[in-house]
């Protein structure tokens, strides 16, 4: 990597051709939009991309609107913020998501964010590119395709992997838990509530994680966008309630799932100060500086008054306004359950989350089922296969929409599959 | 850069500690903090971080209201929207930022985001590390930082440079214009109005820059955050005003100065679909496909009630209400200008501009100068230093106040530098 080096023009980032076809989402909007077209009549009911349905809790509304008032006046007006979040924020996140469970974390370990997505690629930017990183398949498509645009892949291979990455396969076979590698990797991303299996994890699993990244000097990127959706008392919603994961754990969180912020844009990453990795000089380094230094210099803080309808989340009406839509969309998620079971397809998830994943019926292929389900059912969901290759053969149903489109769905896969499916 | 390197443990972005002590605002808050509690009855007035101090036009506070209560409403709630960006904005962006000046700019050319600092630092994300990077000196610092970040330099230097960057001095003897380089670089950014000197850009002179671009396939990072406070008509306000820009520039705008959002964060980028790039194999690929890419997968879109609030800029209040407060802190540039003048100090910028450059009296440094003001005056501003070596011995103070703390700040210097200025 010579800056020295000297070509005709400007160059690109040439990593960035590896990458395969769109994005996932955008393919299905473009298969959805060309259905569509052709069938203008079709009421098409989307469970395909995870975006909620339901309007924002009337707390957040509330403090939205009154910080929206005090940027009308110049004594309360405010300009630029903290890159890393209000104190404010920060402290309630503190408290309520982490402390109250017993998790050890201080308000300046979390930086509020306008978005896990967002953080989940820009934390690259503070690692090497001599790590071996590690994903489940299938898999969240955005951490593998922020790694090909880091440079930190090979290409893409036939079978739709990348060559450098280890990808740890999960499926009916392993109940959807990955197996704790042999090999030794030095970044990990674990989703739980994940997405897009719906499978959950239980403290002993995330002990044998932590155990794994301790004794390798790994760190695991923990995704838990999805907390929001475990009911299961005994299951944890954060990996700082395993011991030693504040020494090799950062988690992200976000505002999207549980109350409704999609369109808002909220979310937070914690980083643990005591979370220290190696320089190319063998010295170790605070991972917590380098991000509040990416932070400072490459963002600019999340809108003051989006932070303040984040800060209604934790008040007392904001906690029972959400723990109201959460459990509006795990009922969509049980129905979906119990009617795709009584319609003969094999279902896993829907139970602490908010996803259910489906077996596809007669040996189709992913994007078949895809295929079939629109034209059939004119329902959308999201293709396996589009989360990596071990996703072939799956089929993911979000549990975010309203009831009456969840029922209505329901009913037309029941009449299109009772037939035709076949048990896995 | 081999992903299949192994280390004992996860690596850092060594590239980091390459990074000189803080950002230069982090350090002026520690100082002005550390000044605060010794004089805990000092009237510190703030002419430092260029941040808006008036509050939000009443248009736009309207509208994010409204757009606040339809997020209320299931019927008219709003999920994840386009990551570029919603259409009604971007049309609007277009049609009145550029068509109307007559630049061939498209909708699908315009990406919304949180902020200019974000863009021009994420932009290096779809660039290669082999280009040649000038920018000028002093010079914004988030450029330099973002490049040190990303491995594109060397080493910080003595002079406090770092190694493999071009830099382009801008000072009095060259009315703060850089020279066009005779050496070959690939990546060039400008700043017009100028950050931190409040220079400007004839046409005349960014035709050079354009000319030297398409002859050295090079691309100019165009940053007009202050176009907003350009009144000579004389003037372009983008760089799509020079011939052949569409071939070579793309361009970085922000709500922050026109209309006050540095705490309510909407920006954009314009990457025309006319630009190439070189990839690593000789090709030329279209720079608005790496960076449409960058941003679906990296980005999910500005807050939707935020982009309403940027939406009603280009209503008619919302235009004749930015326009007041443009003209508001062009009279404070007006009257920092007359009274820094009278006092005796060199002044420079100011005029189409929000910021003021002031050569320090006495051969004092940038820091001692900041100093200096802070414990007679009681007045913060910007060391040049801070901005790049060649900022040594100069001063920004910004427009961005009250009338009322900017005449009080103007008095205090008065009273203390009359005597002891010294015309530079």
């Amino acid at each position: 990597m010579s800056f020295l080096a000297k070509y005709t023009m400007a160059t690109i980032n040439s990593n960035y051709l590896k990458l395969k076809a769109g994005y996932l989402f955008p393919e299905i909007a473009r298969r959805v939009n060309t259905f569509a077209q052709a069938n203008p009549n079709a009421q098409i009911i989307k469970l395909g991309i995870g975006d909620v349905t339901e309007p924002l809790p009337k707390a957040c509304i509330q403090a939205i609107v009154k910080a929206t008032e005090e940027m009308g006046n110049r004594d309360t007006f405010k300009g630029y913020g903290p890159e890393q979040g209000y104190l404010w924020l920060r402290e309630k996140i503190a408290t309520q998501d982490f402390q109250a469970r017993g998790c050890e974390i201080d308000a300046s370990e979390i930086f509020v964010s306008d978005g896990s997505k967002c953080d989940t690629g820009n934390i690259l930017d503070i690692f090497g590119h001599d790590n071996t990183i590690a994903v489940t398949d299938p898999v969240y498509p955005v951490y593998v395709d922020t790694n090909v645009m880091a440079g930190n892949t090979g290409d893409a291979q036939d079978d739709g992997k990348y060559g450098g990455l280890v990808y740890l396969p999960i499926s009916a076979d392993n109940n959807f838990i990955a197996d704790i590698p042999e090999q030794k990797v030095d970044l990990i991303y674990l989703c739980f509530p994940n997405n897009p299996t719906g499978a959950i994890a239980t403290k002993e699993y995330l002990t044998k994680w932590v155990d794994y990244a301790k004794a390798n000097g790994a760190i695991i990127f923990f995704d838990s966008a999805y907390e929001a959706f475990i009911t299961d008392p005994s299951l944890p919603h954060s990996i700082y309630e395993i011991d030693g994961a504040r020494e090799c754990a950062i988690e992200f969180r976000s505002f999207s799932k549980n109350a409704g912020f999609t369109g808002t844009r909220c979310a937070y990453t914690v980083v643990p100060k005591t979370l220290t990795a190696k320089a190319n000089d063998g010295t170790d380094v605070e991972v917590w500086k380098l991000w509040n230094r990416r932070q400072s210099t490459k963002f600019n803080g999340v809108s003051y008054i989006v932070q303040r309808g984040a800060e209604a989340v934790y008040s007392e009406e904001g906690q029972e306004q959400i723990k109201a839509l959460v459990n509006f969309y795990l009922e969509n998620a049980k129905i979906i359950r119990e009617q795709l079971t009584a319609a003969g397809l094999q279902v896993y998830g829907g139970v602490n989350a908010p996803y259910v994943w489906v077996k596809t019926p007669d040996g189709l292929s992913s994007w078949d089922f895809f295929d079939k389900l629109l034209q059939t059912a004119n329902v959308v969901g999201t293709p396996g296969s589009g989360f990596g290759a071990a996703g072939e053969g799956y089929f993911r149903i979000s549990a975010f929409n309203s009831r009456e489109n969840v029922n209505e769905a329901m009913k037309r896969i029941s009449e299109n599959f009772k037939k035709s499916a076949v048990v896995a």
